[in-house]
């Protein structure tokens, strides 16, 4: 089924000067020749033009023969396409309906309909691009910021694949030397000693550690950081949210299959996408439809990667105040948390805290030292967002606790994937474990599955061992066309 | 200015698979050259490759060096682009951020961002299509059913020019004979008598009336036809709208610059855009808040085309149904209004009510005669919008209003345009006051000018006598990147 003949509308939905029909498959060129005709020359079907030549035709409705367009057409033979398969991309005018007749005609002639990503999944499985690369170009089309974007590319272009294929290679040189022992004890192969085995595997933890290392920083760049300013009502905390947007603003990309009442409010730090949540109020109220607000901000909130506890500078500590900070405690905020069980302490994700000490350009009146005592690892901001004073160093404070002073250069290859970060966990941890059975003098066959384990956890992250499983679920959260 | 070169992103905006920003002018090609690598040499700037030949390639930011994006690039060479200028076309992937940073680099290099429409109007302007093509390539865009795509293909690929130019050489022809005698009197050419012009100006004047005679249904297909759903509450207006939606539904296309609050409910009518408008109340209100509802129904009702006036058939007239029903008569439904004070009663508008008696599927109660006494032009259809009974014949009963009788056919070309319908009808009255003055025995001067006005205004629709005002008034409301 492989090579039957796909087709999709390529370029994003809605009213534009060009749009894209992409087909697909060993039948591409001969499904979509017979619809082409040169203007004026109704009855004759031309030839295919050399592969990748931009040609001008007008495709028709194989019914009703009726000129559905003027078109751009171009056939790309395999394997030189996007796919590797013969590839006919059809450029008509922008318009919905058009794009829809004309898939249509094409389906009409035999081609199917492709699913999401289909076209990325064909490349990856004719060999033009690995795994890594194949989801870089789902983060490449909806990066939000130009950070997220460079990384993506890299990833793209092959800089993660490189890293990560070098520590498989590293794993697999030792497993190499170890089977090569245990599968010729008769020949000139000595037993290797632990000795000479653990700087092996340590160069291949070396360098999974290296890719791990800056793995949280990158997850922030591709996902941004889920921000929610929390307080009392009326100390400020809509102005400082459009304060926080006003700055540099990122761009907003409604998701495919979100409804458009959910497009967050974005604002680009330092290259991370903050996704900032205004929310209403998270203490528990009686009044029922009160109830529902509260729910909802306390469900924001629990999402959040950072609060912003914000308070009116101006005014002593009201109850109200209390409560929200209590509140905020109880659901562990300020503390570090651990993510998964089986992870070690480095894994741990800290759910960081901000304080903001609002309207700083009225005289202070708030009992600064009593938020001190409830919050001792919190950062303290003053703000105003009538003069604008505190707003950058709020922003330096929000990056400083995510970015932890790393500084994201033009060729810094980052993990931003949460599957490649998970993959590569795994590898380390295998990694560990073979070092473990090493030093606990196990035999080397134990000290091999382990390190089989690892490599094949590296694999997942280039595809060599992905399942189609895994393949399936990547590949759906593509938009369709690509 | 003429040639500066332009650039913008010209497929929609959103996520797609593939997005295309577009270059035109005198130095399309030596500004985007230089931002295109090879893969693996950074350093050199590859030549430019053959005429409409799509090359992979990278592309850098000029100033940071950084691969942006990897593109399928075409260069076409003047006169053979869409513009019939040198054109180059950069095909990357289709994120937002990816192509607002590849035209950014494309205008850090020395181009301008396009205007809205600015690449079709270089088409025009450079002779590559007419004004009424111009046109057509945004109602192809923006066609909403398959009718209305199929007369703007037409009208794109120029029967419409054809027919207008024709009507424009008829007319040229006496002028011609008229001034041949006026400017040569001593010569052989003999004065033309008014039996001889008479034909020839009813030649030209058959032509014109020929385009005329399908220009309201035309109209129609391109604009769409706005139908108010009217009705005290509770009579199933909501019900009947979701009815005539579930049928077969248009494809609605967000406009550009509207909100995406307004997308209104479109249903497919014979290929004619069907808008539904469902009112609220139209009856006087003394709450505030009512009121503004009712202001905002009235308005709606005020520009609609026709009228569904909706009426529960279950129960006997209520005070509130008169209301409507006398509201609605004081608004001028139901009779011919005059939409120009200069033009014959060949261009009144009617602007008709259908009376729809709902809920037929329970016993009649509604005093019928008395509304068919108050409504005698309007049609009458009993629907059940809980069996489907006369869903149908409403739609047959709004069709027959609204096209006569006419039946679209595959040949059919309609004038579609209220710009050109204006301009035919300036046309054909030129024309008859020319018929006027040479019946009135007037100096053939003043036939010529009459003549010469009607050349003028069929001259608008193709474009060769439009002025620079007009023009920009057209393209501005064209999509950027077309």
């Amino acid at each position: 089924m492989q090579n039957d003949t796909i087709a999709a509308i390529a370029t994003p939905p809605g009213v534009g000067g060009i749009g894209v029909v992409r087909v697909s498959g060993t039948d591409a060129f001969s499904l979509v020749a017979p619809l082409l005709r040169r203007p004026g020359k109704p009855q004759e079907v031309p030839p295919i033009p050399p592969s990748h030549m931009l040609i001008y035709r007008h495709i028709i409705d194989p019914t009703t023969q009726d000129v559905l367009d003027e078109v751009l057409v171009a056939f790309m033979h395999a394997p030189h396409s996007y796919t590797a398969e013969d590839v006919v991309e059809i450029q008509g005018h922008g318009g919905p309906l058009i794009l829809k007749r004309i898939l249509r005609s094409v389906l009409a002639q035999g081609a199917r309909m492709a699913n999401p990503g289909e076209f990325t999944l064909r490349a990856f499985l004719n060999g033009r691009m690995d795994l890594a690369q194949a989801e870089a170009v789902m983060d490449l089309i909806g990066a939000q910021t130009e950070a997220g974007q460079r990384l993506a590319m890299q990833q793209l272009r092959g800089r993660l694949s490189e890293q990560v294929q070098a520590a498989r290679q590293a794993t697999l040189g030792v497993i190499a030397r170890i089977e090569a022992s245990i599968d010729f004890p008769e020949d000139d192969v000595p037993t290797p000693q632990p000795e000479e085995l653990r700087p092996l595997i340590a160069l291949a933890q070396q360098q999974v550690d290296l890719l791990l290392a800056g793995s949280e920083q990158g997850r922030l760049y591709r996902q941004g950081l889920r921000t929610a300013i929390i307080g009392r009502p009326n100390v400020g905390k809509s102005s400082l949210l459009n304060a926080l947007l006003r700055t540099e603003r990122a761009i907003v990309t409604p998701v495919a299959g979100t409804t458009r009442d959910t497009v967050e409010e974005i604002a680009n730090l330092r290259g991370i996408p903050l996704h900032l949540i205004d929310t209403a109020g998270i203490t528990p109220t009686t009044d029922p439809v009160e109830q529902i607000g509260v729910e909802r901000s306390r469900a924001a909130a629990e999402s959040a990667d950072v609060v912003l506890l914000v308070y009116d500078g101006s005014e002593p500590l009201t109850e109200q105040d209390r409560k929200v900070s209590s509140e905020l405690q109880a659901m562990g905020f300020g503390e570090y948390i651990t993510l998964d069980a089986s992870a070690n302490d480095a894994y741990q994700h800290r759910r960081p805290v901000v304080v903001v000490v609002n309207k700083a350009d009225r005289p202070l009146r708030l009992e600064v030292a009593e938020i001190g005592a409830a919050w001792p690892q919190a950062t303290f901001v003053k703000t105003s967002t009538l003069t604008g004073e505190g707003l950058a160093t709020l922003e330096e404070a929000i990056a400083d606790l995510v970015l932890a002073g790393k500084v994201l250069s033009n060729e810094s290859v980052l993990v931003t994937n949460v599957r490649h970060q998970e993959a590569l966990r795994q590898a380390a941890e295998h990694l560990q474990a073979s070092v473990i059975s090493l030093e606990q003098g196990l035999p080397l066959d134990f000290v091999s599955i382990d390190l089989r384990a690892a490599y094949d956890a590296l694999g997942e992250v280039t595809g060599e061992t992905a399942s189609e499983d895994l393949l399936d679920k990547i590949f759906s959260e593509f938009c369709i066309g690509k």
